[in-house]
C-alpha cells in the first residue's frame, strides 16, 4: 500500500484525460510548448528565488521518498527496544555495550549509546530532542518548494493566460485565429492549476505526513530509550510504548507473548 | 438530534436542486460524465496522492461514522466514575479489582486497571494522554482525505472548465453546438464546488467536531480517574466533572440524588 | 450602544439598497425564490452537515444575544468583590458563609462558596477555570453555523449562478429571454456574497467578540476570588482587578472612595 | 519619517489616478454616488455589525494616531530608568518615592509606584503584565473594524457590481446604454478592491505594528523595573535593555558615558 | 549556491518571457507605463502606509542580502566554540578573557565577555535569547514589506484593470480601439500578478528563511556557550553542537578529529 502516491496521480491524470477525452477535446492539446514554459519555469523560477538552489537539488530525491517511502515497522521497533530493556534490567546498562553497535537505525544507535555512556538523563533526551527538531526542520526545507510551487503555479497560469489574452486583443482584426488563440491562453491556467493539484500540493502534503509518521516514529523510542535508562520494568515501557502504535495494529496478547519470548532469546 | 449529517446533505441537496428546477434547469444534467470523472476522479486521485492509500480504505467506515455518530453519555460517565470514586474511598483501591472486567470503554478500563495495579499517578497520567493524543492524531488524518476533497474538487472543477473552454474555443466554427459545450463545461465547476460544499467540506468540519467531543469525554473520564488515585472526595470529584458537563445538562439536585444513591446501591 | 449588531445590518442593508435604487434597479429582484432556494436553504444544509442539528436549534437564542447582548459591568463586579474581600478581612472566611447565596452571577457563587467550603486553592482555580473553559467551548460551537455559514453562502451562490449560466447556454436559440436569465443566475452569487457578509460574518464576529468579553469578566472575578482566598489586601485586589478595567472606564479616585464606602456599609 | 502612513495613501491614490489619467480614463468616475453608498456604507454597516458601535466611535481618534503616531524613544527611556536604577543603588528604594510623582508615562509612574511601596516583584510583575495584556487586547478591539472592513470592501464591491450587471441585463434591449452601464457597475469593485488597499488594509497592519512597538516599548520598562527591585548592578540592567534597542539605534560607547553622567546628575 | 535568489528569478523571467514570445506576443508590451504607475506606486504608497517610511528605506540593503546571503558556516561555528570549551576546561574561564576581543561575531562576543565576566547562567542566557527575540522581530519587520507588497500587488493589478475596462466600457462607440484597450487593461493585472510571484513573495519567503538560518546559527552558539559557563566536556558540547548540523554536513571521524587539534593548536 506504499505506493499510494503514485498511483494518486496516475489515477487523477487517468480521471482528467478520460473525462476530456470523452468531452471530444484532443488531450495532446496540454502539450503547449509556450505554456509549459511560463507555467512550469516560472514556477521553477520562483520556487528557487523562494527556497534556494540547494533545497531544489534535493528534490529528485524527495519525489523518489514520496513515491516510496521507507516502511517504519512501529510494533518492531517496540519490541526491540523491550529487548534492550529486559537486558538492562537482567544485566545491567553497560551490558547493551556489544548490542549498540549492531542496532541499525543512527538515532536509536545514539540514544542507547549516550545511556551506555551514562551521560544524564536530561542531557540525553535534549540531544535527542535536538535531533529530531533539526529533522523537522529539516523536513519542512525539503518540502517548501512543493508547497510554494502549488501557490505560484496557479498565478503562473493566470500569467500565461493573461499574456495570451493580451496577445488574442491585439488580434481582433483576424477573428478566425481567435478561437485557437484563446484555447492556447487557457491552457496556461490548465496547466497551472493541474499541476499544482495533481502534483504539487498532493506531494508537499504527502511529504509532511511521512515526516509526521517518522517524528512520531523517533518520538516513541526516545520514550523508549529513557524508560531503559530510567530501569523502568519491561512491561510498563512496553505499555508506554503501545500507546503509539495504532489500536488495529497492536499485536493481541498471544503474538505479544510470543514476540516478547524471541526477543528475550535474540537479546 | 444524531442523524444531522445526513439530515443536512438531504436538506442542502433538497433546495439546490429545487431552486434549480424552478429556474427551469433540468437538474439531471449534472449527471454529465466526463464532468463527473474529472472532477470526482480526479480529486479521489489527489487525495490518494496527499494522505496515502490506508486513509482512504478506512472512508467508508467514516462516512457511517459521521452519518451515525455513537452515543456519548456524560452524565451517565460522571455517575459511573463517581460510583468508583465512592466504591473506593469504602473499600480502597484494590476493591476496584473485581469491577474493572466489567467495565465496556478500553479507555476507562485501561486507566483503572493502571490505579489498581498501583501505577505511580505521573505515568498513569502519561499513558493515558498519550492513548489520547494517539486518538487525536489519529482522527486528524482519518479526516484528512475530507479536507483535502474540498479543496482539490472545486479547482478540479476548473481545470474540468478551462479543459472545456479550450474544446469550445477550438470549435468557435459551429456556433450551434457552443451554447450546449459551454454548458457542459461549465457542469465541472459545478459538481466541483457542489460536492466540496455540500459533501467533503461539512464531512470534514463534523468529523473534526465529533473527533474534539470524544477528547473531551475522555479528558474527563482521564480527570476522574486521577481524582479517584488521589482518593479525592467523591464529592469533590463529581464537583470537578460537572464542569465538563454544559449546564443545561447538568442534573437538578434531586436527580443528583437519585443517580447517586442508584450508583451506590450498584457498586 | 448595545444595539450595535441590529443597527449595522439595518445601515448596510439601507446603503446598498439606497444605491442599488440611484443605479436604477429595483432591489424586490433579490426575492428571487429559486436563489434563495439554493443559496439560503444549500447554506442551511451544509451548516447542518457541518455542525449537527443541536447547534441550530439554538441559533435564534444567539441571533437574540447578538442583537441585545447582556451588560457586563466590570467597574461593578471590581466593587462587589472588592467588597468580599473587605467583609473577609474584617469578620474572616466564614462571614462570606451569608453572603453566598443573594450572588446573583453563577459563576461568582460557586467561587465564593467553594472558597467558604476551604476547598483548597488550586482546586478552586482548576474547578473555575473548567467552568471558563467549558464556556469557551460552548461558545465556539454556538456560533460555528455563522462561521461555517460565511463560507459556504457565496459558494452556493456561485453553485446557483452555474446552474442558472447552464440554463442559460442551453437556451441560446432564445436571444430576447437571455438577458433575464443571466440577471437571475447572477442574482444568487448577489444573495449568497450578500447574506455572508452583510448577517453571518458580521454576526459571527460579534458573537466572538461578545464570548471574549465574557471571558475577560470570568477571569477578572476569578482573580479576585483567588485573591480573597489568599486573603489579599484589598486595597490589592482592587489594584489588580482594576487592570482588567481600560483606563478610560476607571472610577477616578475621589468616585473609587465614594464605591468602597458604599460597599463597605452593604457588606 | 513618523508620518508615512498619511504620505503612504497620497503616494498610492498618487499613482493610481496618474496611471489611470494616462491611459485616458477620467479619474472623476469613481465619485459614483450609487457604487460609494454600496460599498461603503455597506461595509461600515458591516463593520458596527461585527464590532457593535463603541469600537467605531474611537475611529477617528485612530485614524490620527496611525497618522501621527506618538515618538517612542527607547534609548531615553532605558537612560531614564537607569538612571533610576542607580539612585535606587545608592540611595535605596525608597529614595525613589519623590521621583515618582515626576514621571510622565503612567505605566512607568505605577510600576515604580509598586516598587516603592514593597509589592512583592511577583506581584509586580503581574500588575503590570495584565495592563499590558489589557492593552493589547484594547488595541486589538481597537483596530478590528479596519482589520473587518478590508475584508468587507472589496465583497461590498462584488455585491455593487453584480446589482449593476443584474441591472444591465435587465436592459439588453438598448445597447447604446450598456457602455457606460457596465462601467458603473465596475466602479463598485473599484472602490471596494481600492478603499480596501489604499486605506482599511494598511491602517489596520500600521496600528497593529504601532501596537507591538508600544508593548516592546513597555516589556522593556517591565523588565527594567524588576531589575531595579532586584537591585540589580545599573550596568547590568543597562545590558539587559539595550537587547531591545536595535544595534543600528544603540548609542556608542562614549554616547553612553555622557548619558549616564546625565542621567546621574539629574537624578 | 548562494545566488539562488537571483538565480530563480532570472529563471521565472527567462521561461515567461520565452513563452510569451514563442505564443507571438511582444513581451515589450508590459513597459506600459500607466499599467506599471497603478500597480507599482500604488502597491509602494501601500506598503508605506502599512509598514511605515523606515521599513522601506532599508529595502535595498534586504535585496542586496537575499541575492548574497552572508555564508554561515555551522561547522566551523562548532569547531570554534568546541575550541573555546578545551581552552575554559584546561586553563580555566578566565583564559578566555584575551580570547575574547579576537572573535569577530559580535553575538558570541557577547556572549563568551558575559560568561567571563562572571554573570549568573540565567542571565548570561536571558539576554542573549532578548538579543535573538529582537533579532527576529526585526527580520519581521525588515521583510514586512515584501509580504505586504506580495499582498497588495495582485489587487493593484485589480484595480489597474477595472480602470481600464471602465475605461473602454465608455469607449464602446468605437469598436477598433477596443482590442489594444482591453489589452492594456489587463496588463495591470498581468503586472499586479507577476510581480507579486516572481519578485516580492518569492523575495519574503527567502528572507525568512534566511532569518531562521541565522537564528538556528545563534541559537547553536547559545548552547554552545552555555555549556562553556557549566564547564561541560568539550566532547559533549561537540556532541550538542552537531545536532544543530545536518547530518549530510557533519565531518567525518577522521575530519572532526583534525579539526580539534588544529583547533586545540590555535587555542
Amino acid at each position: 500500500m506504499k505506493f499510494g502516491t503514485a498511483i494518486g496521480i496516475v489515477i487523477s491524470c487517468f480521471g482528467i484525460a478520460m473525462g476530456a477525452t470523452m468531452e471530444g477535446t484532443n488531450v495532446a492539446v496540454v502539450m503547449n510548448v509556450p505554456a509549459i514554459l511560463i507555467v512550469l519555469v516560472g514556477t521553477l523560477g520562483a520556487t528557487i528565488a523562494a527556497c534556494g538552489l540547494p533545497a531544489h537539488i534535493k528534490l529528485p530525491k524527495l519525489y523518489m521518498k514520496a513515491i516510496m517511502p521507507p516502511d517504519l515497522d512501529l510494533v518492531g521497533r517496540v519490541n526491540e527496544i523491550v529487548g534492550y530493556a529486559e537486558k538492562a534490567r537482567r544485566d545491567g546498562l553497560l551490558a547493551l555495550d556489544e548490542a549498540v553497535k549492531e542496532i541499525d537505525d543512527p538515532f536509536t544507535q545514539k540514544g542507547i549509546q549516550l545511556v551506555v555512556d551514562g551521560t544524564d538523563p536530561d542531557l540525553v533526551a535534549a540531544v535527542l530532542d535536538a535531533e529530531n527538531e533539526a529533522m523537522r526542520k529539516r523536513h519542512a526545507q525539503g518540502r517548501a518548494p512543493f508547497m510554494q510551487a502549488g501557490g505560484f503555479a496557479p498565478t503562473m497560469g493566470i500569467v500565461g493566460t493573461v499574456f495570451g489574452l493580451v496577445n488574442v486583443m491585439n488580434n481582433l482584426n483576424n477573428p478566425s485565429a481567435l478561437g485557437p488563440l484563446i484555447a492556447a491562453a487557457f491552457l496556461a491556467t490548465l496547466i497551472g492549476v493541474g499541476s499544482a493539484n495533481v502534483i504539487f500540493l498532493p506531494m508537499a502534503n504527502r511529504l509532511k505526513e511521512l515526516s509526521e509518521q517518522e517524528l512520531h516514529f523517533r518520538e516513541m523510542t526516545l520514550e523508549g530509550i529513557l524508560g531503559i535508562q530510567a530501569g523502568d520494568n519491561p512491561r510498563v515501557v512496553s505499555e508506554k510504548l503501545m500507546a503509539y502504535v495504532s489500536p488495529s495494529e497492536r499485536p493481541t496478547e498471544a503474538e505479544q507473548e510470543a514476540a516478547k519470548a524471541a526477543a528475550a532469546k535474540a537479546a
